[in-house]
């Protein structure tokens, strides 16, 4: 296998959520994002057997909008701080732009999940979901 | 946009480690996992800037034997255990076998970075790396 492999994602669902720009998203879950829904395709939804209101998940998400082929950044966008590797940060530009988003459920409405704040537009595609342990 | 959208992830790079089967490769990280080498593409290498032993992150890889059609199973094999669906579980078989590996960076040499155990065998694909808030 060479670095030239490529994997192919296909969303399993995606993010409702009333954030409709990049730049009325705060930059992290914990700083002021509104709840959202997770509405997952049909054909993936039973991948959600047993999951329940208060369970602690980790959303992964495709940042569609980032820009891969950036590097290093400075974070936050502060041009005074020192240039750091984007695998330092949490920037969405990095070369494989996947989300991170920590969230509890809240409530389970068929092959939707409401959960709380989560820094994702509306429309944003979900790669996975997996339990925090 | 709909769910056939796809999206193309490229390795940043490999993990390096002496796990060469998944028969020996344990579930989780914190049980018994050896430590590993994270070896970044050298298109890639700039994106470790200030990375430092000690260092706390997520490495993101791409589960390449997973079984991408399963959305249900019994939590770590065990048939007496109820069926859950995979987004409730850390099961490699899902959709998009993305998996989520906490480490401890020990030391940085070039574009390879040593880390605490990982529970990825070798060849592995790396996805991403990121900072743990």
């Amino acid at each position: 296998m060479t670095v030239e492999s490529v994997f192919t994602i296909k969303p399993i669902g995606f993010v409702r959520s009333e954030l409709t720009s990049l730049e009325a998203a705060p930059r992290q879950g914990d700083e002021g994002a509104p709840e959202a829904w997770l509405e997952l395709a049909a054909q993936a939804a039973q991948g959600l057997l047993s999951i329940a209101a208060g369970d602690e998940l980790v959303v992964l998400t495709w940042l569609h909008r980032a820009q891969r082929e950036v590097l290093q950044v400075h974070p936050r966008g502060d041009l005074e701080a020192p240039l750091k590797g984007v695998f330092a940060t949490r920037s969405p530009d990095r070369p494989n732009p996947v989300g991170l988003h920590r969230v509890v459920v809240l409530q389970v409405v068929g092959h939707r999940l409401r959960v709380t704040s989560m820094e994702a537009i509306d429309g944003t595609s979900i790669v996975d979901i997996k339990p925090i342990l």
